[in-house]
């Protein structure tokens, strides 16, 4: 697989698929603060928790739409032009981190 | 289990607990968006996947660091109360969800 | 804590809760026979990874069950007798690998 | 994608893969059958946990080795075939529940 590759993925996001992601993320960064401020106001331990769960989902949500992206897309080019081995081997690595 | 508890930990948190938390929380907020960015320059998915997991790892420490100090606290305290039973299942709950 | 503690749990399990466990244990263990079947007669991996999945809930499931048990009569018994401490980090640390 | 990839997989098993995968399976049916004679012995309830926590570790990683070759070889076929889209759906699907 050449470098390109791994700055980059073989088809760009559109403006589109961008603004999906960045809005999920947005979203998320909003949970965030939501909790610092939870702490601050030294709200009830399981409160936080329960939002703490819900950001953890929130982000493995998006964690599988960017990878579902990267296998219709990357991973299906390098199958199609024979370097499947790789890129195939590079995605569990990374789907094992992401199930952790 | 009286209505406080739902409100606030058993014991507040200090100052300097607050403060460990909530530096915890920014340097989250801090990495979800440094992933807007990521997607918005069009950078490549599995470093995308790399970043997401950090920050889900990241949450899941203080999540923990979270559900010890109410063991050590509120559960505790419940416990003593003869009020352990509502206590821990409420814990057990919001573990699960915290495991998922 | 006294190493008694360590070998045993605080209650013994009554004859009713031990075969509970085990009864959910021993379908888990046929679950896992039926998947050498199925690598055996070649069955189709995603029907494979799918009863993986479910076993792996099925044992979480266990797990949690003896969690609790656990939070309930031996953690409660620390908690009471001024041992909370070391029994709590102990939980968690053992939470801390279930959950991962 | 035809009914045939739904049954077995693209490319068979070799005889020394199917092995590979059924002694580790194995191992595993092992492991959960020493837990139940742990329940039994009444042990402490964080070996227990320990112990679950082993084979939920083992079992992902049975896991993601069926995933592995699922990807080389049947939606790898699935791609060069142009039915890439459903395979990886059906792909992402497990996955998600892999990871819970």
């Amino acid at each position: 697989m050449d470098q390109f590759l791994h700055d980059h993925p073989i088809t760009p996001r559109t403006d589109a698929e961008k603004q999906g992601v960045v809005n999920r993320l947005k979203r998320i960064e909003g949970q965030v603060r939501g909790i610092q401020k939870m702490v601050e106001e030294d709200r009830y331990c399981v409160d936080i928790l329960v939002q703490i769960s819900a950001i953890n989902a929130a982000l493995k949500k998006v964690g599988f739409q960017v990878a579902e992206r990267h296998v219709k897309h990357c991973v299906s080019h390098a199958v199609k032009s024979g370097e499947g081995e790789a890129s195939i081997d590079e995605l569990m690595e990374v789907l094992k981190r992401l199930s952790k």
